[in-house]
């Protein structure tokens, strides 16, 4: 059995596969074909974190393929009594057939997994966000912007910046990653991603300058400067963040015709400009609805490797 | 593509063809014939205000449709977290098929409209509540008081008043608003109105006097003095409709077997009393029964004009 | 019609009867045969309480049966605004099929079942646990120690204390509780238990004593000592429980082989040792999934008995 926590437990090869299966299942979407991949299953989705894109497309996915989810905050359940997460894992093994968390900390998915008998999701944690890659991913494909791929991330050290550098360091493409300082990506998973990249060949840069990072690239990315946690420290992150956001004039040192990609909710005036988020909408929520799709390749994936 | 945000933009025929197939509905589902109208459609349900009729009627009528209803209060989703609506609207078109919002502000549900692809419904908002006139108005019908119809309205002048008054401006019966001081009726609310009434041969009456809008009424409606967001006006309205409680004194103004409508919850000792409600029981939940039926017509309407 | 409030309502053969129907509806589960028992049947559930197991195993089970759930939370609806419960009742029972309540008070899933006109299922009150019973009885039959069946209860006289009263009362079986002084099950029913206790021969002994309560046991059984709603006398309560965690100790006092239930969730160093929990935990996980299926052959049979 499989789950699916971290692009790292996954090769090239399955990332490949399930962004293929992705793109079939969206066609098949596309022309409300709903094939019954997992009729009757039960997905057990936790939030420990809100979260409108994660809710909607993992719920929309799994009726989609046939199946049905089932939603509990932490207000809801007994976990946030205090019930140990091994308890919770093996009772919801008992009930469902997957489940997806959305949590602050990446050691709690992996807890869950030790003791859960059916595959686990991460919708989210404080250091990954998978999910989010592989839509990010397959938007880049269909755009047919994954020959020669070089991708500048410029912002906070974060989940996503770890997950980017995951991705590429599979993948084998450029990343140039940009971060104020004082807020580089983790040591660990950086040193993990340049170990992945000596296979693939993946060009990993990372450094403070954020018009290096973006120049002559073909996709930008960014997230939001204060992710659901981190409200306190909203000032002196956005002055810290001073000239880091993505405006038209950044834009200008990417290749001409770049993708601008955001895993949404977007701060307009903060990481990114009204005009660059508006100009780039389409393809913006092109990525946002393949998280959709991706997810119900996951789900897929996962079930007929269980 | 069609919104429903208000009766205003309905004609009457659309209406009436509204109410016939909500009565259609109604017949196949209390034979347990469950057509799947909306085969594998999904509804998003946003909810700024909290509600048992909306919520349970809205998940209720899209399942029996043969479709999904996805429950996103303001706690669960980024809205709280001030994403712009426009992007919530670009998202959730993506993603899903039909959305209802319960908001506080009309507005907000045009702002919505402004940028969904998908329709989108109003299930309550300050200045209207369109469904729970569709499901009165089906209500009347069913007991055969449309002809000559002419309906008393005792109470505040709010969302449940300005629907009451875009029904019969757009229908073209007559209606008598009886309000206290300070609690008028919208004014652009009640000059458009009239303005349709023109065309439809509608008699709007608004006064300050109960009495004499009950006199000789087929139906006789109310609404909750202190609506949700008000309770801090509590003391105060609970004074200043000292007069306008519907009890059985008042009912006597109305014809003899004249309907009682409550859109509820009902506060009884305050805008009714609990004789008068207790022995129009019957109608009463009819009514909010049919807030099922009518909504399921309205998806099945927008759908078709799609 | 009947309701499923408490197994004081419920005969040994019904019991039985109904306890037979969830083991057949489980071997399908595991065969992955899915009977539209309940087809386009909607369960409401209302949760004054919070609780993983019993959301968790109520929507997969009506769903499982062919039908869908819909869960409320009084956050969500308008109880927690003060509408009467009757008017709830009958609003509810215009729009779905059959309600489950997790509440504080007995008495108000008495109030509601008198205004209702569809069937209502207890999901767990201050007095009574019924669904869990029944999913413990079911694990008892399916270990095979269901002959000559003694069972000992150690700790609080609470709701589940009461429901293996009525359920000892009823089977016909023998119950030993031990309780601290101060925490005993309600006289009433207990008086009530030991009526019933005269017609199916059943054994039952109430006792300050938890060494004799166990001896010679083949269950033994226990619950949380601070119940939701408690947690204010956690440090009395704690101190007044000393000496009533069911450890290795105390284990040795059953028979050999005995078996140690827990409803979850369970909260090791107080009622009872992390070892004595993990070295039952396939009967416990057992007992939680059959949960699950106890809950799909109630809902099936107040169908039937509709």
């Amino acid at each position: 059995m499989r789950h699916f926590l971290t692009l790292k437990d996954f090769s090239k090869e399955e990332i490949l596969e399930i962004i293929a299966l992705a793109k079939d299942i969206k066609q098949e979407t596309k022309k409300r074909e709903y094939k019954p991949y997992l009729k009757n299953k039960v997905l057990g989705m936790i939030f420990e974190k809100s979260s409108t894109r994660t809710r909607v497309s993992f719920e929309v996915g799994i009726y989609q393929l046939g199946g049905t989810a089932l939603f509990l905050s932490t207000d809801d359940i007994q976990l946030g009594r205090g019930e140990p997460l091994r308890d919770t894992a093996r009772v919801l093994s008992r009930m469902v057939d997957i489940v997806m968390i959305r949590t602050y900390e990446q050691e709690r998915l992996e807890e869950f997994a030790k003791y859960s008998s059916i595959p686990l999701i991460s919708g989210l944690s404080d250091k990954y966000h998978p999910m989010q890659l592989l839509a990010d991913y397959m938007t880049i494909c269909e755009y047919g912007y994954d020959d020669n791929l070089s991708v500048a991330y410029v912002g906070d050290g974060n989940n996503m910046a770890h997950s980017w550098l995951m991705l590429a360091a599979k993948i084998g493409f450029e990343l140039r990653i940009a971060t104020p300082k004082g807020y580089e990506t983790d040591k660990k998973v950086l040193s993990d991603a340049l170990e992945f990249a000596k296979i693939s060949g993946a060009k990993i840069v990372v450094s403070h300058n954020p018009a290096e990072a973006v120049k002559d690239a073909k996709v930008v990315t960014t997230d939001t400067w204060v992710s659901m946690g981190q409200e306190s420290e909203k000032v002196k992150r956005q002055n810290d963040f001073r000239g880091f956001m993505v405006d038209k004039n950044m834009m200008d040192y990417a290749k001409k015709d770049a993708m601008f990609l955001h895993c949404l909710p977007a701060y307009r005036g903060f990481e990114v400009s009204d005009e660059v988020f508006e100009e780039h909408s389409k393809e913006i929520f092109d990525e946002a609805e393949n998280r959709l799709h991706a997810q119900k390749a996951v789900m897929v994936w996962l079930d007929k490797h269980r």
